[in-house]
């Protein structure tokens, strides 16, 4: 998987963040998934269909990190991830998912989105289960920290 | 959601754990999900998207039935949630959806699969993020409970 694939997702969840909670993260370095994992509270998963590629998305939040994005975007900082928060994951991660796919099909790379899952309970783990190159990113923030991970396998 | 459009997931299912596993499943009664959710430990889930359709799969099992399914597939039992146990419940996703696929295919129903994740923590809870109705399926066993959970969207 290559930085112009890799690309289109950071920039969008840079830009969601950015444009509906007024949140700035910080890129580290997108790593190969070998031993490194993200630890989350509350995460979004969708699922890529394509004729080249089927693969997945996940975008993990620590639960202070969700409830101060929730803060930014209604004016309220709920104490614990509720079902408002599960639902602003859920759209959050179909804006950065729909983002990526706009761009990456004008690279003649086109796939459908399944509809978004959004996990909650403290320091879940996700697998993405493919056969394929997986990337995980991690995201700082003032107010805690966000893991972006992509894997795909090409169709054969 | 119909029954035409539910059963071949639960046979599947059912089908899955007892020739893999000789695991016997008895299904709850399905229901449209409004406050039951489902707690599970260790939860496999795949996006579908088709023509006339898109939407998400997820099987949760309780820790215990886990550990018993992977003790009866490879003679050993773990005592909690491992890298062997998420692979099994990847694969076990993948079979039952791919089984459920088929199935309805043949009724003209067409969708492909993106691929499994595999969510690990003790009592997660999934939120399929769908405009359309959500079906939640409890099935009790002697070493614990799994949940499974489809929701489809229709295309617009």
């Amino acid at each position: 998987m290559n930085a112009e694939f890799i690309n289109p997702f950071i920039s969008a969840l840079l830009n969601v963040l950015q444009t509906m909670a007024q949140t700035e993260l910080t890129p580290g370095k997108p790593k190969r998934k070998h031993d490194e994992t993200a630890l989350g509270d509350v995460s979004g998963l969708i699922g890529m269909v394509g004729p080249q590629l089927k693969g997945s998305l996940s975008i993990s939040f620590e639960q202070n990190l969700a409830c101060e994005i929730m803060h930014r975007m209604l004016g309220e900082k709920p104490t614990e991830i509720n079902s408002d928060i599960t639902d602003m994951v859920g759209e959050i991660t179909n804006m950065i998912c729909g983002g990526a796919k706009l761009e990456l099909a004008n690279k003649g790379y086109e796939f459908d989105m399944a509809t978004p899952l959004v996990v909650s309970g403290p320091k879940h783990t996700i697998n993405h289960q493919v056969d394929g190159q997986k990337m995980i990113m991690p995201f700082h923030s003032d107010d805690g920290l966000a893991y972006m991970e992509i894997s795909f396998d090409k169709v054969k």
